[in-house]
This record gives structure tokens, C-alpha cells and sequence, in this order.
């Protein structure tokens, strides 16, 4: 017996759908103890956009280390941060005007997004957020109360209140949610909002994915977004985005909502922000939002990450001109040619997200199962996500090689379509 | 104006107490980005128990990171993680006869509390949780409900429902503490739990810290746990040792609670568990508890970290004899013997601690303010923790060389003894 | 000064709309310390269906009190009880096939709710309950969770949690609540309870009028109530109907859902109930749900009111035949006949409501208001409900002679009219 | 098979303890259909201080009937509301310098208890409330959450947050409540409310009986009760007395805290207050914190109950001068000295009470039970209260006749030595 199975807690998921252990990585493949490699479509669900092991990252964090650079500083000022957060200011806020504040607490999504639910109550002395259907925001309370997904929900062991969920608002039917009603929904809190026999206050926030990825891949209406950001700001609520999957460079611009004319007061980032596999997270925060927080009044033992700041800074460095996200942009087109005629092959196949995520629809659960289980057989990783587990997600490292990334999506193909004919 | 003023949000803290920028940092010392040097008697918050950049980890580290060894992993088997929880198994549990599973969460404080409060509703079907005052356990919402401190507490804009705090039991009168009376609690809560009519339930969990690191350096009286886990055992809660910052060798040996006698069913772990500043967080859960999750129920991004599994593996190897332990007890008797004196010439002093968490209580935030600021003027940093920060926490690497520990005394003992001579 | 502005509460509010002293009342009619007059269309908020001082009761109360018969006897067993019991049950239940079990808690409105909530969730296992827009079900904590007007909600100081509120389905446009769309909420909630990535839950049960009364005599529309009803069993939630203002005769028939083909598993009531003004309460719960009370669970001093019973027998005696049954629908037809024409006159005015229970809705509270004002000191008592008051609500005793309707009507249409046209 | 089998729920609960149909009563005694006599011990749970149908009571309410007063309200005024709130002020607020409002409700004592955590929360901006061990405040959510007992707790299918309870400081030592420790409570939360790390902060009311009635006949220490009403006073509290049960008389004054140099903010009355078992209730307000409420937030259909305010103003008459409240003192002592010798002769019994209300706790409630049920069968009705109901409850009407009061204590002695022998 391993010492997985002799001590690992029974919660463990991954390992056992990948039941192997694996050893080394190099931008898009996994090599596992045996040898066996795998290309890699699921990018450490999300955080790896520039490769395992990116050469250029490896570089300057070994740099860092041997020069005995400060790897952990809580907020303490370091010149790793520094660095960080003048290329960021540089590279990404000041190109598109925007004045928020950076905030960094303890590593990991859940918490940033813990963190922009204080802000929003404190902010504007409310309870209750609204989050969507098919949303995933996180496991700690604060932000599994936003999470949609039942199966996480229930294991919180409390009620989980001050958070109403509604219909998410997708860019077209999809098809594991009928309800994908956005402008409807709009409308329908306008109205309880105003008024004042309904039940309903307006909330501190509304809390959205522009790309609802853990959810099933459900890409926001564009015009959705911005009626949803118009009813937040005519009703005295924060506007926050949770970018955390979708956010730096996936969707070909560093953040998601690039090319959807949004303002946001929060945005949260984690996952790609430190571009290599150590943990960071940070909130975007609008300085008169921002100026609501007292010193100190959210820690973190682990929010000053020194290799995060290096790593990340050199992630940061691929969105100085435009060519990085062109190469994605096509690479995003390669993907989508080669999974669009599973659409209208199969009835039963829905083909939904953008730039370089897509999800692959298949139905159900179970045959999404076959499906990534016959992949990870044939040496590529794909993970399901959605209801029920029924949507084959796709989210290879945004340096994915060409060829890598076209041998990928054939085994992805073949294996799709021998699930679904035995299905048909 | 620096970046940090420009951009970083207003919540930021350490900073303004330590308004340098560190650059470099090795051992117990750290070097600001104008050259100047610091002893550190701070650690990171408790992490970096095994110093700066500590030589053995950097080396396997960079060995690691050279081979590119996977760096991000989820809950996915790797040969990193074999490694960790081989040496956990048999440096630390097997020894003691502990059969607990591990179980990896998001690497943060906050999120392994989480994981033992979901855990410990389920595995009873109950959802109140007992805390103490005076108690730290994190800041997102579910763990934050267990912290004491307000300043925390109003941050979180709702309720913070579902858990109940009861007076700790100190292992003696602590100044800033009146009800530090442990056994009355007890024997107040078995006989509210054995009145149908008290409007009181047995709780899920009784969470304690058997040091208060945050809450004031409060060391818990050992007979008041070990009537504290009867009472558990007696009442069918579990009983949780939250040892993130008091364990992995901080007081002597590897689990703050090794000579207490107790068996906790719940231990929380994280800060000084990757040694050297990569986060990580692990829960030991007893299987019969752990049984109770579902697979991928409490998920989180980084909970495989590939770094601080390395550097992780590296620090347990401090645990293979008791050599490295006696020297940590005997650092800590250098640090008593130079601080006692303190608590006997000033009325207003009182000095607790173990091992080598000591802290020097000097009646009310200001002073500590001042003394603080006085030592980091003169090359020390240490920080404050307490009811209103009156208590100057010394917790410096467990490796300090013995001429820095003799040097960050004598700073902090001079300092001490200026503010209190004003005071008096 | 008087008594009352001396010494009554600032909450008290009806005696500041009518700021005169009532003396006596008989029928229709009420009666000042001055002499003056007043036709009663409010009917004591439609407790007083019989009338005030309704003669058969009278007596029969009188006889009662010289016999010394039992007033109150918490919930043992009286013969004026079994008197009542078997009444209802012959007159009201039997007729109808209804199997249910009669409770008695507290006798108000609102008691009857806690108790309808309590059994709903201890019957399903399940927290949350879904409430409409605009409904109205009592004050005490758990039924002020389900009573959706913030000037209400607002007092009561802690959040209002386990209560969802969705648009109330309404029989056409309501003027004030542009959300009267009842088919579609229900598709909306069905796809929600079907997904396992909403974030919502199926309800331990559905809680509506049939009329909203205090909501603005918003009928609701007889397919949406079926198909709420349908989805409620579907989804293994309770149909809890909560008739208290709108049943015992108001609309024609004893209960307001006798012509709606519908099967409510709780039935809430009260007002009328006791026919004459002293309290009671009583809820109908099908044998299958009742049973998972626990004797003594839900108790409540007064839940044995002898004087109500006996009137409230009495008020059972008016359902023997259609005779009185017809009546009302007859004088229903002539409020319609003579309000009717406000609607078509003036863009701002809706008539709503059926039986016996209508209101004129004005289009804002400052109008209607007026009209209260301009009424009553035309001795006429009518009183606003509906979002700010918009609506005046025309509810006499059922009982009302044709002379005193016919005259109350006449006041009524006048100083509508009359703030109709100085308002266009 | 009766209708209350057929038809009455399954939570009834009294009349499975006196399986008999009660038709008449008067003063002392219920009279079944059968034809057979009962003294009553009960007074409907403390509601017929002055027996059934008292002569006084019924003479008014028949003449108010026959002159067609009026019968119900709400909360307009009317002269018999006046008559009532004329003759309280005179007769018991005045000469005790009392500038409280009145505040009238739905007509039960859960109702007062829920408007008064409604403006305690709302005059402090806070949520809390503290109530204590064994404390019986009501069934209704808000009301709920502040009794004690679990076996009604239980039914509430929800969590009952924002209250905590401490342990209750009685006179002596209780039997069946080893926590009975007043001065250490007060004191452990003085310090839990000064110290910011304590997780406590203060509440918005303490809610007290000074008699805990239902809770087993628990008399409250005299210092405590100022020891907690000046703990309120320091940390910005309101103190609540909820006198429902030991008010209008019991205890041989009006108050029950009129002989305890009290001075409560918000007092609860109800059950005797309107004096013969036709419902009502109020709050007694100070101005200062009654101010806060704005016109009709807290409504309920029967606040104005017309045959209430007659009797309850006969009520009052009773307290014009002493002699009354002097023959309540002196049975009171006569019912002391026939059941003292139970607690010297049993050590399981011990003799709980003052005025006319005491409490007979004989260990169990098995033993209970049985004595219950020999006097029932003997002629006497008596109730069971306190933890699993161990305690005998003696409250019989003020207005017993002599022989009565002696022929029930009898009884009630003989059976209880029989069944204190057996158990021995």
C-alpha cells in the first residue's frame, strides 16, 4: 500500500482520476515515476498559463534564491514586491487607466475572495452579496456561501447566508443550464430592488466570472455584464469581478474583461498571477473602496510570497507588447477548429468558451469520465468540470507548443468521439 | 512617492512598522535595500523556524527546481509529496503512535481551519464550534469566527454565528487576562452540556491553541487541556489543536503539545510545516473523523506545492535525533534568563512563554509601540500580539546563532527597560 | 394631554390616522366618545366578518360567561373546544374531503405562522422556506422572515436569514409590481432546484396568499397557483397557504382557495376565526405532516381561548348553506359595480380583488392618504395598504346591511374622485 | 373515538395529562362533564391570578358586551383602552415613579418578548441578546431563541442565533442546576465585555425573570439581579424583566422586582394582566428607549382587545391598597408551611418559591409525573415544570378560597410523601 493510500485523507480527488505520481515537468508535459508523459490540458487548473518549469521563471526565482532574496515577508516592503508591483502598475493598470489599489493577503483564491466580501460590506454597510448560478468563488465560508455547486456547499456544515444566487447570464443557451437568462435577471432585481414590499434590499456586491470555469465553462453575455454592472452601480452595490480562473492572458488579454467595456471596483486574482505554481493572490481595489479598510484588519501569514514576485513579475513581462496574446489568440482558434465539428457531429456535444479556455459539453457526467479517463490512458490530461461533471475542460499552458498542442487535441477528439458514438 | 504608497492598499500593517524596504536575508538576519541589517526575532510570523534562506533547503530547492520538479501539483500524487509524507509518517507520526491522515488544503492557516471545522461538523452532525478568548485562528470567515480579537471581527461585515468563546485557561494569572481560569470553564460547560434546560448544546469541536501566539504569548494550562479533551471525549465533540504557530519545533519539540498528554482528534498546520517560507497547510485528522469527507468536497488551488514539500522534507529532517531540539530548549533558557529580570524590576511586566515563543507583556500598547519601534531603530525587529499589541512576541528562528540571540536580548532588554523607566 | 399621548407607546398608529376615541360599535358601525358615527369598511383589519357585536354571538357568548363556561384553558380539552372542533369539522372539513389536524397555538396571525414554519422544516429536514413579493405573514421573528415589507422587515435589528422571496404570481399587472409574473418564476425555480450547481436548494415549503391583503389585494392567478402547488409536491416541499386575511368567508366561499383546486398541506388562520374580535388562531395540517410534532413542542399560553370558540361556532353556523355565502358575492358585485368606474376614469387607478376584499389602488400613498383622511372625516373608516400605502383597501363586515355599503361606497368614490382630479 | 383524537394535532399536550372535557370553573375549581370538581393549582399556567370568571371580571365584560363596546381595535383608541391605561398609570405606575410607555402587542407573552428584542436592538445598534439557564421566554423565533429548554428548541428547525445564555443566579442553590452561581457569571462577563480579545461583545438587553416559572420555580438572588442590572447599565445595555409569569400579583406585590430596588428599561407583561384568560399583552418602555420606534413597525391584529382592557381594569383594583396583595402574602405563607416538610423529611425534594408561586422539585421526572397524575385523580390540578419536569408547580389563583388552598395542599402532600417513599 502507498503512503497515499496508508495516510493521505480520504478527500484527496485528483490522484484518482490521474492514478499515477508524478515526478517532473516542463512547460506542457508531465513525466510521472515511470517514465510515461503527458501533455497537459488542464495547466494545474489554471495557475500554469506560461508552462511548468517556464524557463525564464526558473531563471530569475533561482537567481533570487542563491542571492538569499527575502522569500516571505507578510506586508513588510520588499524590493521583490517592489519590482512586482511597479511592472505591474506599469504593464497592466496604468495601459488602461485604472486606478486601483493592490491588495495582498493569504495565497490562494478563497482568500481573495474573502477579502472582497469585507471590503463590500464595509464599504457600503450591507450583508448580502449576490453571486450567480454555476459560480465557484472558494471554500473557505465566506466565499463557499458564493460558491454555487452543491456538492461543495454541502460539506460546510452551516448554513451558508447572506448570499442570493441567481441566474447566471451566458452568452448563449448552454447547455447544462436552462436558465442562462441573464437580461431577464437584470431586469427582475431592478424591479425587487426598487421595490419596497419585495423582500429583497439591494446588495453590497454583485460577485461574477465574466467566464464561469470550474462551473462548466460558461462564458457571460457581454452585454449581461455591462447591464449587470450599470444595476450595480444605480443601486449603490460594488461591481467585482472574480478573474481568478480566467484572468492573466487566458482569454487572450491579460484580463478577461479587456474587450467587454467594464469598470469593476474589485477585481480578484490568484491562480496565473504568479505565473509557476507558487501561491499568490491579490485584490484590485478601487481607492475609494480601498480606503475603507483599517491597517491590519485582514492577514495573512503568507501574503508577502517572495518567489511568487519574481516568477510573477517575469509572468508580467509577456504582456509588455501585444505578441504574446496573439500567439494565444491563434493558438485559441487551433483549439476551437478542432473541437467546433464535435458540436455538430453530436447532438448532445455543447462547445462553449473563448481565447484559450474551452469546455467540451458532453452530456453527463459519466461520459465525460470515460472521456478524460480514456485521455490520461492515451498521455494527455484533461479534467471535467460543470454539473455533474459533464463538461471536458480545456485549458492548456497559453506556451503550449504548437505540436504539443495539436497532438492534444487529437487524442481530446478521438476519444470524444468513441465516448459519444457508444453513447449514441 | 514609493509604489507602495502609490498602489498598495491601505490595510497594509507590518510595513508601517518596519518602514524599510528588505532586500536580502539569511539565517536570523535581514537586510534592507540600504544595506542595513536586522536580527530577526519575528520570523516570518512564526514561519521561518529554520531561518532565511536556510542552506540545506536552498540547496534542495534549487536541486528541485533545476530538475524540474513539479512545482504545482492540486491533489495529485507526486514524487515531492511521496517524499514529505513518507518522512512525516516516519519522523513524526509514527513515533508517537499517531495513526492521523494528512490532509492538504489550500497552504494558508485560515484554510486548514476551515477544512477542521467542515470536517468536525460533519464527522458529528453538529454545527457549533467552542473557542477561546484570546484565540487566533485566521481571517476568512469560517476561521474567523473562531478568532477573538475584534479588531479582526468587525471586518467581517456579517454575523459571525455558530461559534461560542469561553475564558482560556492560562497556566497562570496573565496580566492582560482576568479570566484566565481554565478548570471553572470546564466544569461551567460539562454541567451546561448535561442541562436539557441551559440552552447550550455540545459543540462539533472545542478548537484551542495550547499557546496563544497572537492572542498575547498565553501558555495553556496542561491539566486544564487534558480536562478540556475529556471533556470532549465525554460530551462526543472533537477536539482540535490548532498548532499552526506553536508546533513544528517552536517549543521544544515537533508538536507544541508533545509533553501534555493529549490526543488530539484534529491537529491544524502550517506555518513553519514548509520551513522556510513557501507556504503550506496539512491537517492531521484521525481516520475515523476523516472518513467522513467525499472526495474533492474541500478543495484548493495550491494544495500541492511542490516547493514547500522539498523544503518541508528538509526541515523534519531537524527532527531525526533530539539534538536540534535541545538546542532550540536551550536557546529558549537563554532567552528566559535574560528577560526574566524585566518581569521581577517592573510591576508592569509580566514574561510568558516556552521554548522559544517568550512574551514580554508591558501593560498596554503603547509602551509595546515603543519598544518595537526603539529596537527596529536599533537593528532588531520584533513585533507586538496581545489585547490592545501590549505584548512584545520573541520568536526568533529556531537556528539564530547564539551571538545574534545574545544581541537581539540585550537590544530588546535595554529597551524595554528605558520605556518602562518612563512609564514608571 | 391625553392618556394615550401621555402614556402610549410612539409605535401605536391606527389612532393617529382615525385621532378620535371609539366607543362602541354594532354591525357596520362605530361609534366615537363624541356621538359621531362611522361606517367601518377596515372590519378590525378583516377579523370582523360577522360584524361587530354580532348578536348571535353576543348572546351566545353572554349565556357562555353567566354558565361560567371555561375562558381559557391553554390546550386541555373544553366542551366549547369540542363544540368548535366538531363543528369545523362537519361545516368546513368534511364537505371538503380535507383530512387535516386542527391546531391551536397563540392565538394571533402570527403564531399561526411560527408554527406553520416550524412543522414545514421539522417535517422535510430542510431550513429555508420560499415567501413571496409583497406578502404579508406576521411579526414575530421567523414569520417576519417571510413578510417582505422593509418598513416592517427593518425593525427587527438581526438579519432575516432561511427565507427566500421571488415574485408573487398576481392574476394580471399590478400596478405596483411590475414583477406579476408568476408562470415564469416558477420554470425559473424549477431549473433551479434541478440543478445541482444553482446554489439553491428545494424549500421545506411554499408559503403564499391566495390574496394579499396587507400587500395591496394582490389576487394571485389560479394556474400560478397550481403550478406552485405542483412544483411544491415535486420537489418534496410543504404548500403552506396562509389564509388569515383573506379566508372565513371574505371571498365568497370559507376559504379563499374553495374555487382554486387546490390541496395546501397547512392552512393558516386566524382573524376571522373567532368571528368578533377576540383572538384565535388555528392551523390545518394534513395528518401525514402533523405527525412529526412532538406533544407540547409548540406551546403558547392563550391557545385555549373559550370565548372564541364560542363565537367562533356561532361564525361556523353562517357556512351551514350557500345563503350567506351568496350574500357576500352579491355585495362583492356591488363594491365592484361602484368603484369600477375609478379605473376607467383616472390612468392611475387600478380596482383589484374579488369577493368581498377589494382595493383601489392610487398610484402613490400621499393620494390614498388623502382619501383615508377625506373619508374618515366623512364617517367613513377605510385604511392604505400595498407598497407606501398606495392602496385603499375596502374591507366591511360581510354582514354590512345594503344601506350602510351603499352609503360607505358613495363616500368612498367621492374623495377619490375628488384627489383623483386635483392630482391629473 | 372523541374529535380531539379524530382531529386535534398531535402536539397537544395538557390534555394528555388531565384526560377529561373541562366545561365549567369558577374561582378555584374546573368542573369536567362528567360532573367532577377540581381545585386548580395551575391558574391556566399563571394567567387567573384572580380566579375563574371572577365576579368583578364578568359583571364588567357583560355590561361592556350588552353596551356593545368595542370588542377589538387594534391599536386605535378606545374608552376602554383608556379606562385601562388611565387606571395602570394611577395605580401602579405612578406611585412607583414609573415613566414608562405602554406598548400594546399581538396578545400573547411571546409577542412581548419579541417587540422587546426588537427595540432593545434597535435603541443599541446591536444584535446580541444574553439570556440565561433554564429561562422561558416564548415559542416564536425571535422569542424562542431566548428560552432555555431544548425540548422547545428543538422544534425550531433552524438555528436560533444572536442570544446567549449564562448561567442564571438563583437565590440558593437549585437542585436540578449545579450552575446556580450568579456573582461569578457577572463578574466572567464584566471582563469577557472590557477585554477586546475576548470574542464577546456586549449585548443589546439581558432578558431576566426574577422568578423563572416554567423554568422549575427558580427565584433569582436579589444582589444578583442589581449585580445585572448594573453590568447592563455599564456597558450600554438594556435590562429586560420578563414579569409574564411572576407579574400582576403572584409573587404579593404587582412586580415581581417591586421589592428588589430594580429599574428596568423594558418590562414584559401578559398572562394576568388582563386578568380573567382573554389575552393581552404589553411592554412597559422607558421614553428614552421607546422613542426609537416608528409608527406601526411592529403591528399585530389583536393589540386592542376590548374585553381585556375591561377585566384587566378590574384587575387593577385589586391593587388600590394592600389588603389584597397582604391576603396573598398570607397564603402564600400557609402553602409554605404545608410543603416545607417535604424538603426536610426527603433529601431529594427540595422547596423553591416565594409569594404564591412554588415550585416542589422531587428529583425527577418520573416522580413528577406521578404526583401529577394521583392529584389529578384526586381533585387537584397541578403541572410539572422545570428541567424533564421534576418540579411540582403550585400557582393557584390569589383569589383561592382558604379551604381550597388547604384542601389542595393536601392532597398534593399526601401524594407526593407517597411517591417520594416509594422512591426512597
Amino acid at each position: 500500500m502507498s503512503i497515499f493510500e496508508q495516510r493521505e485523507s480520504e478527500i484527496r480527488g485528483y490522484c484518482r482520476v490521474y492514478p499515477v505520481v508524478f515526478d517532473t515537468a516542463s512547460n506542457a508535459r508531465q513525466t510521472d515515476d515511470q517514465g510515461n508523459e503527458y501533455i497537459d490540458f488542464f495547466a494545474g487548473a489554471g495557475v500554469l498559463n506560461f508552462g511548468h518549469n517556464n524557463e525564464r521563471m526558473k531563471k530569475a526565482v533561482i537567481d533570487y534564491i542563491n542571492a538569499d532574496g527575502v522569500t516571505h515577508s507578510l506586508d513588510m516592503h520588499s524590493t521583490a514586491k517592489r519590482r512586482f508591483m511597479e511592472r505591474f502598475t506599469k504593464t497592466i493598470l496604468e495601459p488602461r487607466g485604472m486606478p486601483h489599489k493592490m491588495q495582498f493577503m493569504g495565497p490562494t483564491g478563497t482568500n481573495s475572495v474573502e477579502a472582497a466580501l469585507k471590503i463590500a460590506r464595509r464599504a457600503t454597510g450591507r450583508t448580502d452579496i449576490v453571486a450567480f448560478t454555476h459560480g465557484f468563488h472558494g471554500m473557505t465560508l465566506g466565499a463557499l456561501a458564493c460558491t454555487a455547486n452543491q456538492a461543495f456547499r454541502g460539506a460546510a456544515g452551516v448554513p451558508l447566508n447572506h448570499v442570493s444566487h441567481y441566474p447566471f447570464g451566458a452568452d448563449k443557451h448552454t447547455a447544462d443550464n436552462p436558465l442562462s437568462n441573464g437580461k431577464d435577471v437584470i431586469d427582475e432585481l431592478r424591479a425587487l430592488y426598487r421595490d419596497g414590499s419585495s423582500g429583497i434590499l439591494p446588495p453590497a456586491a454583485f460577485m461574477v466570472e465574466t467566464i464561469q470555469a470550474e462551473g462548466g465553462v460558461n462564458v457571460a453575455d457581454k452585454k449581461w455584464l455591462q447591464d449587470l454592472q450599470a444595476l450595480a452601480k444605480e443601486v449603490g452595490s460594488l461591481f467585482i469581478i472574480d478573474d481568478i480562473q480566467a484572468g492573466c492572458g487566458r482569454t487572450g488579454s491579460y484580463f478577461s474583461f479587456d474587450t467587454l467595456d467594464l469598470d469593476p471596483d474589485v477585481v480578484c486574482l490568484a491562480k496565473g498571477l504568479g505565473g509557476w505554481g507558487t501561491p499568490m493572490a491579490m485584490n484590485l481595489v478601487k481607492p475609494e473602496v480601498d480606503k475603507h479598510w483599517k491597517p491590519g484588519e485582514h492577514t495573512g501569514t503568507f501574503r508577502g510570497q517572495g518567489l511568487s514576485f519574481v516568477a510573477g513579475a517575469e509572468a508580467l513581462s509577456y504582456f509588455e507588447d501585444d505578441s504574446f496574446m496573439q500567439t494565444v489568440l491563434a493558438k485559441g482558434k487551433v483549439m476551437h477548429e478542432a473541437i467546433a465539428p464535435l458540436e455538430s457531429t453530436f447532438d448532445d456535444v455543447q462547445i462553449r468558451g473563448t481565447g484559450m479556455i474551452y469546455g467540451v459539453d458532453v452530456g453527463n457526467g459519466e461520459r465525460a469520465k470515460a472521456i478524460v479517463a480514456a485521455c490520461f490512458a492515451d498521455g494527455l490530461l484533461v479534467s471535467a468540470c460543470g454539473s455533474g461533471g459533464r463538461v471536458v475542460k480545456l485549458i492548456p499552458p497559453l506556451t503550449i507548443p504548437d505540436a504539443d498542442l495539436q497532438q492534444g487535441l487529437e487524442t481530446l477528439v478521438t476519444h470524444t468521439k468513441k465516448v459519444m458514438e457508444v453513447a449514441a
